[in-house]
């Protein structure tokens, strides 16, 4: 027998990751009482085991070959990084896994922190189990799932008895596998065949479909895929996996049965096929929901499908935009939210206003930390002639532009705008190239604000830096539309 | 004697650097026939003199520093950049100072292209004094003056029998001199401090005033400082120069005497101290103007104080913003007034209309490429008071950004950002650190395009990047307003 304690309390958050997070600390900056649930490590998969360790794999691997690159500097380098000591920053920028400096932060931030697993247990109840036994909670407010997703893993023959590789392992592991087999051509498969490839790895990638990174612009895929095979990645393409096996014990080979009854032998395996989220185990049942099911929720995060205004799905779980910073802001989103209807104040649903995730339609901003970098907001110019959008499409050579030159002399890159000729407004963008990262972050401002093409054109790049595409951009909008009698 | 040519076109342009070339290319492409006129490079000094060679020194530089920064890749570095290899780099960047390329884009564009030195000779009329002769110009619609600057020099005691540098030198120099002196604590000084230290000299910086870069916010100067002398830079404030010597012929060292009596010994001396218009010898006194003085403009860059539309002053020479990427985006608004004009059309002079440079007086943005970088857009917080501008000032370490501790591990940066409190957008931004550059054309899209700090909050910045000190600083502004219970 446990033993058993009940409190009260106004908002419950599940799930401590950088969403769940965010969403109390809005609602303790509120004045509303908020505990907040964690079964792992506060920071959550996005500081332990995703993008902080990721990037920090990635990020010496890709300046090492910028520096490569570059006249005077390439000649300097000795040999490929130094893996040890990437390991070693990659442990750092984790903080080891100890998550005493988050828990500290939710402290200031006066949120209380209860580990262990809760469930919801009925309308604004949640059950948390912990070491020391159940707590009971209920939230006068709001309960708040933040739970996330986890890699979606297929189920083939033997892949049990293969101790597989995930995201998780992928952004952890101690060391550099001789081989590693990748499964996958979305962000996760392409940075981590990067990195790993930067690291020492022999990497093989096996992709189902035609191309990397079906999501974003395939111009913009092709370059990485010429990038990796210049690295010296086995790309292979239209390949499925049959059935793994592991020859002996843990640190033996793995064996991989293809589609065509062919074989790659590997030492680590990594499944890189999706995500799903993680409700199988929180209670969804007893509010009538699905279990391991995303959580669907109107604009403002609350849960649809559930009476009363009590339950919101805020970050991956709600399947809107699987990023850790959409998710932030969803959270801040949903936080004012809550506090809204906590004060019995109007909720403001209106586009753009306090009270709506608008951005997760139009403006979702995405950077593949891939050589080169992929910076992407907005729809594709398939994805938005898919959804009906008339939008033209302006593309410009960034190898062109004298700031791309100048920031690596052999810069190969392509940059696309999507333009809404009636409203006259960008509604997407993908940069491609090194060093483009911090350059999305105009074109996300452009599309979010709805900046009229014509004042853009005020909006001056500095010379000579890469930003100097928008005026490309723009003179190639010009240009084509003079040239079809549309301006 | 000389033969004497008559001919008649729609435009006459005055100097053939970026400035001219883009308004020519306005022009032409309006159907005006149009004649440029060039007395040294097509291309001009930004790309043989300024902008292009200097940032091809430093990118190789500040490359490095990033990478000697970067675990797992400063341990690969064998030794300081490879100066012969940079500087062959820098001559590449300038085509080996050969315009033919430009010529030829001059061709394909329409344009006339006459070398020789042009003056105005009265109203609508052109002299070109060529190698073979004079050739006299009469231009129908404009003739538009964009001869630029060069390096201004204080006249010391002894300065004409030195042969100084100035920016000219300092972007062109076969190798790196043993010491440099640099005289002045602006932007060519900042950058060439920064290269030439990076490529092996022993550089001493002379600054009159107390900090470097004084047009920029000063925690952004404090912190090129602050590297600068930790790469090695003797970096003196307070200091004016009395005098200089030059012990024997080219090639000896150069006596420095300052102000209180002292010497310095140096192999160069480059001269940093201002930029003077290159309006000395263009005949301006033949229609009322004074030669050797910046050119006034109203915001169309239509010439005050001449009789008639007919006179233009884009680029340096109007004084308004002396960058290449402000001279060329007058250059696109002076072609379409130019355009307009011709064809009898009214000029639209509205604020952010295509008739007027209105960017020029709130959205003038700017990269100094030092370590670390400073990218800055409107004014400081110390002009916008002087201005009587009522701003919010909000700051933010960046060092505590995320996506910037990845970016180099020991970053060190700070952002400011400007709010108009009444207006509810953004004034100014500033960022000072590492890898800045394409981040402040965020910054100048929100200046420019008056985007409302409320639908800031939807443009997401992509986690993690530099980019999240957006999300940062609108944070601290939120915070800041309720503890000042203006919110």
């Amino acid at each position: 027998m446990t033993d058993q304690t009940e409190h009260t309390c106004d908002v419950v958050v599940l799930g401590a990751g950088p969403v769940g997070e965010n969403v109390a600390d809005r609602t303790a900056a509120a004045g509303l009482s908020t505990v907040i649930v964690e079964s792992e490590l506060v920071g959550g998969e996005c500081s332990y085991w995703a993008c902080v360790p990721s990037k920090a794999l990635l990020r010496p691997v890709l300046l090492r070959a910028e520096a490569a690159r570059m006249p005077g500097v390439g000649s300097l380098l000795t040999g490929p990084a130094d893996t040890a000591a990437v390991l070693a920053h990659r442990d750092r920028m984790v903080s080891d896994r100890d998550d005493s400096g988050q828990v500290a932060w939710l402290d200031s931030a006066g949120v209380a922190l209860i580990r262990g697993r809760g469930r919801i247990d009925g309308p604004r109840r949640v059950t948390v189990e912990t070491d020391d036994g159940e707590i009971r909670l209920t939230a006068r407010h709001a309960v708040a799932v933040c739970t996330g997703s986890r890699a979606a893993v297929p189920q083939l023959p033997g892949i049990d008895s293969v101790r597989i590789w995930t995201s998780r392992e992928a952004t952890s592991a101690g060391k550099p596998p001789g081989r590693l087999v990748v499964v996958g051509g979305g962000v996760v498969a392409t940075e981590m065949a990067t990195a790993w490839r930067g690291l020492g790895s022999r990497v093989t990638v096996l992709v189902r479909g035609e191309r990397l990174l079906p999501r974003l612009e395939s111009f913009a895929a092709d370059l990485v895929a010429e990038r990796l095979r210049e690295a010296g990645v086995d790309l292979r393409f239209g390949v499925t996996v049959r059935s793994v096996e592991r020859a002996g014990g843990a640190g033996d080979r793995v064996d991989v049965t293809l589609g065509d009854g062919s074989h790659v032998i590997t030492d680590e395996l990594l499944f890189a096929t999706g995500r799903a989220p993680r409700t199988d185990d929180i209670g969804l049942e007893t509010v009538g929901l699905d279990p391991g099911r995303w959580i669907d929720t109107d604009d403002s995060y609350t849960a649809t499908g559930v009476h009363g205004e009590w339950l919101y799905a805020v970050g991956d779980v709600n399947h809107r935009a699987l990023l850790t910073h959409q998710g932030k802001y969803q959270a801040r989103v949903a936080g004012a939210v809550i506090a809204a209807r906590a004060r019995g104040e109007a909720v403001d649903a209106t586009a753009w206003g306090p009270h709506a995730g608008t951005a997760d339609g139009v403006a979702v901003p995405q950077v593949v930390f891939t050589d080169p970098e992929i910076a992407a907001v907005g729809p594709t110019a398939e994805q938005a002639a898919r959804a009906g959008l008339e939008v033209e499409a302006v593309d410009y050579d960034l190898g062109q532009v004298s700031g791309a030159r100048q920031y690596d002399p052999g810069y190969r890159g392509r940059a696309r705008m999507l333009v809404d000729p009636r409203r006259g407004v960008l509604v997407g963008a993908t940069f491609a190239g090194p060093g483009v990262a911090e350059l999305l972050h105009s074109a996300t401002v452009a599309v979010a604000g709805e900046v009229p093409i014509d004042r853009l054109w005020h909006a001056v790049p500095a010379f000579p830096t890469i930003s100097e595409i928008w005026l490309r951009l723009l003179e190639t909008l010009r240009d084509e539309r003079r040239a079809a009698g549309t301006a």
